[in-house]
């Protein structure tokens, strides 16, 4: 296959690496800085660089551009894809670039599949990239009414990419389960940190600080969109969150320890049970 | 120096295996658990079982037990130390400990020495013991009115287990640290997984579910004296860290992508200042 990636940052990057690493398809690299390009070349990372010819013979094309980026694109090129050409989105949130592309796959001959490679870093750019970093990592595949076939031929790729897991589900149990599982720590790391405490930690700090305030070293530009476009969904959990923090803290407060107790057994009997 | 451990659990064990592999100290080992000690003894970690005769002989006692079972421990025994022994404790919190303990220290012949060994795990007892514990963890010292020398004998030791370093502080600086550092991530991660969204996880998390829900496997009895007895100080952060989730969410709700965008940047930049 022609494969073409476009936007080779640490999603882009990674995945255009671990393509050429594990498999025998073409990586056509696409991204709007020139050095990125050369870099990826010069590490072996993509085959070709991209141009409008290169992108009309792909047969498969991940646009790994920021949530806003990924419709422009696609509307943009959509009379230019090949028929039958799959296009996937590695998106963190699926809500409207699920409907978007849905919407626009109906209209033209290519084929869409949303895609969410559950992997990240604190570091961001080609630069980060690399070819490992899906290991045993989960890869959410959103497949609508797209045909079997071109979910298969994502999930394929995906298990010689190394991830762990393939998981089908719709874009609404996707973003779900997102607002809580990723969406919510990022917004606790950012609030764990905003307190004075935070400035004095070190000598009084552990693996807990340290894994609580990991993600706190947020891309602010990208998240901030990723939080407004699963807006209800996280709010929701946010609530929850909230809910079950002041339940913990009455019980403090109360000094009710038989109630503490009791909750902090459900909670240790839950991690135990879900992992 | 006669070492004495009292109490072989994770904290204590570690210690004696620390102590058994980068000193030559005499490390006698107490425990209520006969196997405990038959195990201590035959992997090295003790030198000999403890009898009230060694307790009389210890040039220094680590009391390794429960927050509650401290106090009660050196009353009982406070007229047998060694006059000039130096007693440490290794609570995670230190005020109603280390006030109890002063008074003793001032009403008998031993030195008293409050300690910390920031370091710890997600299972317990004897068995999760490892001598290298403390490798690149803080230890923190709170010496009140206790003589330097036995201070520094205390911080020489934990620089042979291998910490990484030694804070020295007062009480109520100790507790309202640990408040933020370790008590919040503990209530946060008990929090976290009471989430409905909990029980489906799998195939949608990766590292920032894994890294804030880790915790929660909490030994529910401990934590919960570790926090009624820093009742004011976890109160107060857990407030401040509720403050300012609510500025988020309200952020989100609100849609104010330039208020978000701001918060999360202040985060980003805390995190990268403050490590």
């Amino acid at each position: 296959m022609q494969i073409a990636i476009i936007g080779l940052g640490l999603i882009g990057g990674s995945l255009a690496k671990a393509l050429k690493e594990n498999t025998t398809h073409t990586v056509i690299g696409f991204d709007r800085d020139e050095n990125t390009l050369h870099d990826a070349m010069s590490c072996g990372a993509i085959d070709r660089m991209g141009s409008t010819a290169a992108l009309k013979n792909a047969d498969l094309v991940y646009v790994c551009l920021y949530p806003k980026d990924v419709v422009k694109f696609v509307e943009e090129n959509a009379a230019r894809f090949k028929p039958g050409c799959i296009v996937t989105d590695v998106c963190g949130i699926k809500g409207e670039v699920f409907g978007a592309l849905t919407d626009l796959a109906a209209r033209h001959p290519f084929i869409y599949v949303g895609g969410h490679p559950m992997a990240g870093k604190e570091r961001s750019g080609f630069e980060a990239s690399e070819a490992g970093l899906f290991h045993n990592a989960s890869y959410i595949l959103v497949s609508g009414d797209a045909p079997q076939s071109a979910v298969d031929t994502l999930a394929e790729l995906a298990q010689a990419m190394g991830f762990g897991m393939i998981q089908h589900c719709t874009a609404q149990k996707h973003d779900r389960m997102i607002a809580y599982t990723s969406q919510v720590p990022h917004v606790l790391a950012c609030a764990y940190v905003m307190s004075p405490r935070c400035d004095d930690h070190r000598g009084f700090s552990a693996g807990s600080y340290r894994d609580v305030s990991r993600v706190a070293k947020i891309n602010a530009e990208l998240w901030a969109d990723l939080f407004l476009s699963n807006r209800t969904e996280l709010i929701d959990e946010l609530s929850e969150l909230q809910q079950n923090i002041e339940r913990l803290r009455m019980a403090v407060a109360d000094g009710d320890r038989e109630q503490l107790v009791a909750l902090l057994n459900i909670a240790k009997t839950k991690k135990e049970t879900f992992g």
